[in-house]
C-alpha cells in the first residue's frame, strides 16, 4: 500500500510517524482544558470531541470521545472501529469536502499534554522473546537452565500492576526495596543500584469477553498496540522473584507511548511467528501471520547530553504473538475487559546489538556498554533518559507509535518522607 | 468488650455473625432494583440508600450509599468511617431514639440477592502462611527447598486477576488448561484434573497512596475483611509456575464473602504475629499486635448431601499480617487505589486437620480425606459445594463474616463452544 495522502501537509512526509495511513488514538490536553481523544495527523492532532460536537464524526447515538480515555470506543466493537477510520480517512484525505470545517478543529501537537490513553483495566506482561528468555534464564539459572520446560509450549506471562502505568514523559523515580548480594550475608533495604528498560510493545484488549478465545477470536478482540517499557529493578528482582515471580522489581513504574496504533493500520506489516522447534497445541497454533514487521530501537541520553541507540531489534523476533498470548489468557475463564494491556515481553534479536534490555546489553553488568558520548553503561544513572521508537516501514512512509520516554529521578534520601 | 445490644433481637443472639458490635458493609439487591449499599444487623439489612435518602445518615454533602459499591466511602478516609460506625450504632442500638424511622428501611437477609461490595481496583495474593509454604514447598520443591531464602524477610506476594474475583455463591466452572503430568512426555490441554481451594482472608485497601507506606500507615489504610477462597489448578500451576509464578492457574476465580468486616469490629481481636526467626528489617517490623484472633474452617458438601469440616485454623496462624504486606506493596512506589483486594495466603495450622488446602489435607493426593459421609476427597470434585466460615469469639457474641461459598460445576465438553 502506498502513501495515502492528505490536505495537511505534514502527513505527507516520508519521516513523519503520523500519516494518513495511521490514524493513532490518543488522550491530549491544552493547558487547562480537560483531556479529550484525538487522532494523530502528521504534526497535528484533530479534537474528535469538537469533532463530534460539530457533527462531524458520529457514531453512536451517544457522545464517545469528550473523555480522557478510549476504553468506550474499544467496547463499542470492530464495526465502530471501522467506522471511524472509514470516517476519520475520508475526513482528513487530499480533495476532501469537508476540510474547512476540520480545519479549525485541528491543533499543533506542539502545544498539547499527552495523557494515557486509556483507563488501563488490568496489566499482564509475557515473557515471550526466545532470546531475551534465554540470555536471561542462562544468568539467572545458567546456560543448562535457561529455558524453563514449559517455554515452547506456553506464553509464559504474569499478573502486573495496571496502577503503576503512566504515559511517555512521565519522570520515573529509582525505587527501593529489598535486596541481597550474592556477598551479602543477609538482605538490606537500599535503593536499586541496577535499574533496567525493558524494550517491549503492548497490546490493547478491545472487547470484553468472559471465557477461553480461540487464537483467531483473540486477534479480533484486539484494539491496537503501543510501545512500552517495563522499568526494571532486577537486583530486588534477583532477590524476590522465587518462587511466585517478580512483584517489587515491577512496580515503580511501566511507561507506554501515547498514541495507540491500531491493527487496520498495522494490518499491511503483517509476518509470521518464527519456526516451531516444538509443535503447539491446536489452541495456540499460529492460525495465519500474527505478529508485525516493526522496527524498534533503544535509545539512552545522559543528562543534558545526546542520545545514543543503544539496541535495535524487531517485533517480529517474538516467539508468541499477542493473539496467542491473549488465547492462552483466557484458557482458564479469567474475563478480559476493553483497557487490559499485554506486555509482549522483552523483545531481543540473535545479535548482541539487538537485545532489548541493559541486563542483556551490558551482560548482568560485566560487559558494559559504550555511548557516543563515550561514557560506559551497565544499568541506568541518574539523570538518564530512555526512549523506546518503533515504526513500521512501508512504501514512502511510516506507522510511527511516537517516542516512549523516561528520566531516572535519584532515589529519594528517605522513602518514608516524601 | 460485651456485647452491645440493638433493638433488633435476631442482633442479640450469642450465634448471629452479625450484633452490633459487627456491622459490617456489603451491596445488595432485592428483586430486580438496582444494587446498592447496606449493612448487616442480625438477620437484616440496613438499606443505606434509603437512610441517606431519608436524612438518617448525612456524612458527606453528596450521596454515598446509593450505587452497588464501597469505593467512595473507602476514599472518604478513616474519618468519615469512624463517623459511619459511630451513626449507625447509634440508629440501632437499643433505646435508639429513631427506631421507629429506621425500622420501614430494613430488609430481611432472606429476600435478597447479595453482590460484590466493592470494584476490586487491583488484586494481591500473598503467601505469608509459614506452615502452608512449608508444606507446599515440600511437595513442589522438596524438603531442603522447602522455605525460599527470602521467606522468612519478606512477604512474597504476586499480582492476581481482579476480574476473576466473584462474590460468595457464585458457581465455579472447571477449568482447562494446560498440563503434564510427571508420566507425560509432553503437555496437553485437558480439564484440570487437581482443582483445590485456598482459605486465606483479604485486606481491603480503602485509602489511595502512590509512595512507600510505613506498617503503621498501612494499618491505617486498610478499610477491612473479607473471606477469601482462592481457587486453584494444581495441575496447571506445576507445568506454569516457574520461572514467573502462578497464571492461568489461579485465574479461574477468586470468590470473596459478601460482607466487609471493618477493622474497627475487629479491633478487639487484635494479637500478635509469631515470634521472629530472623529478625525482619526496620520497614517491616511489627509494631503492635497486627493479626487477629479469627477462627477459620473450611467445609465440603458432596452434591446433595451435608457439610463435613475438613479443616480449622485461626488467622493469627500468619507470618505477616496484611499491615506487613501492604507496607511491603507499596516499596517500590506501586500507587495503591480503594478497592485493591490483598489475599493473605493460605493459612494453615501447624496439624494436619488445620491445613486450608487440600493440596495440604491429602498431601498431594496421596491421602485422600474421609469425610463425614464416608466419601473420601483428594481434590474437588464436580457438584462439590466449598465453604469457608470464619469469626472473632467475643464474649457472649462473635464477629462473623457470612460464609463464603462456592459450587463447582463440570467442566465443558469442549471450552471454545460455550
Amino acid at each position: 500500500m502506498p502513501l495515502m495522502k492528505s490536505w495537511i501537509a505534514s502527513a505527507n512526509s516520508a519521516d513523519t510517524d503520523f500519516p494518513l495511513n495511521n490514524l493513532p488514538y490518543g488522550v491530549f490536553s491544552v493547558g487547562n482544558d480537560d483531556p479529550r481523544c484525538g487522532v494523530a495527523i502528521g504534526d497535528m492532532i484533530l479534537d474528535l470531541a469538537a469533532a463530534e460536537d460539530a457533527g462531524l464524526v458520529t457514531l453512536t447515538e451517544y457522545p464517545l470521545f469528550d473523555v480522557p480515555f478510549w476504553n468506550e470506543v474499544m467496547e463499542e466493537g470492530p464495526a465502530v472501529w471501522a467506522a471511524l477510520r472509514d470516517r476519520l480517512t475520508q475526513l482528513l484525505a487530499e480533495g476532501s469536502a469537508e476540510q474547512a470545517k476540520v480545519e479549525p478543529l485541528l491543533v499543533p501537537m506542539r502545544d498539547v499534554q499527552m495523557h494515557l490513553p486509556m483507563v488501563v483495566a488490568e496489566y499482564t506482561d509475557f515473557y515471550a522473546g526466545r532470546h531475551h528468555a534465554t540470555n536471561v534464564g542462562t544468568m539467572f539459572r545458567g546456560a543448562e537452565n535457561a529455558l524453563p520446560p514449559n517455554w515452547l509450549h506456553i506464553p509464559i506471562g504474569y499478573n502486573g500492576r495496571a496502577s503503576s502505568v503512566v504515559v511517555s514523559g512521565t519522570d520515573i523515580r529509582r525505587p527501593w526495596g529489598q535486596l541481597k548480594g550474592p556477598n551479602d550475608d543477609k538482605p538490606r533495604f537500599a535503593p536499586c543500584a541496577r535499574f533496567d528498560i525493558e524494550l517491549e510493545m503492548g497490546a490493547i484488549v478491545g472487547t470484553p469477553s468472559d471465557g477461553p478465545l480461540t487464537v483467531d477470536e483473540a486477534d479480533a478482540a484486539i484494539f491496537g498496540y503501543v510501545l512500552l517499557n517495563d522499568w526494571s529493578a532486577r537486583d530486588i528482582q534477583a532477590w524476590e522473584y522465587q518462587p511466585l515471580g517478580p512483584f517489587q522489581a515491577k512496580a515503580t513504574a511501566t511507561t507506554i507511548s501515547p498514541w495507540i496504533v491500531t491493527k487496520a493500520a498495522l494490518e499491511p506489516f503483517r509476518t509470521s511467528t518464527p519456526e516451531r522447534e516444538v509443535e503447539l497445541l491446536d489452541h495456540l497454533k499460529d492460525t495465519g501471520p500474527m505478529l508485525y514487521d516493526i522496527n524498534l530501537s533503544v535509545s539512552i541520553a545522559p543528562e543534558g547530553k545526546d542520545a545514543s541507540v543503544i539496541a535495535r531489534t524487531n517485533y517480529s523476533e517474538l516467539y508468541y504473538s499477542a493473539a496467542q498470548q491473549l488465547a492462552h489468557h483466557t484458557t482458564a475463564g479469567s474475563p478480559m475487559t476493553p483497557g487490559d494491556l499485554l506486555g509482549s515481553g522483552t523483545i531481543s534479536g540473535a545479535e548482541k546489538s539487538e537485545r532489548g534490555s541493559l541486563l542483556e546489553l551490558s551482560w548482568g553488568g560485566k560487559e558494559p556498554i559504550t555511548l557516543d558520548t563515550g561514557e560506559t553503561r551497565s544499568f541506568i544513572e541518574d539523570g538518564d533518559t530512555l526512549g523506546l521508537h518503533g515504526h513500521a516501514a512501508g512504501d514512502g512512509y511510516r506507522i510511527g507509535f511516537g517516542d516512549c520516554m523516561g528520566t531516572l529521578l535519584p532515589a529519594l534520601d528517605d522513602p518514608y518522607k516524601r
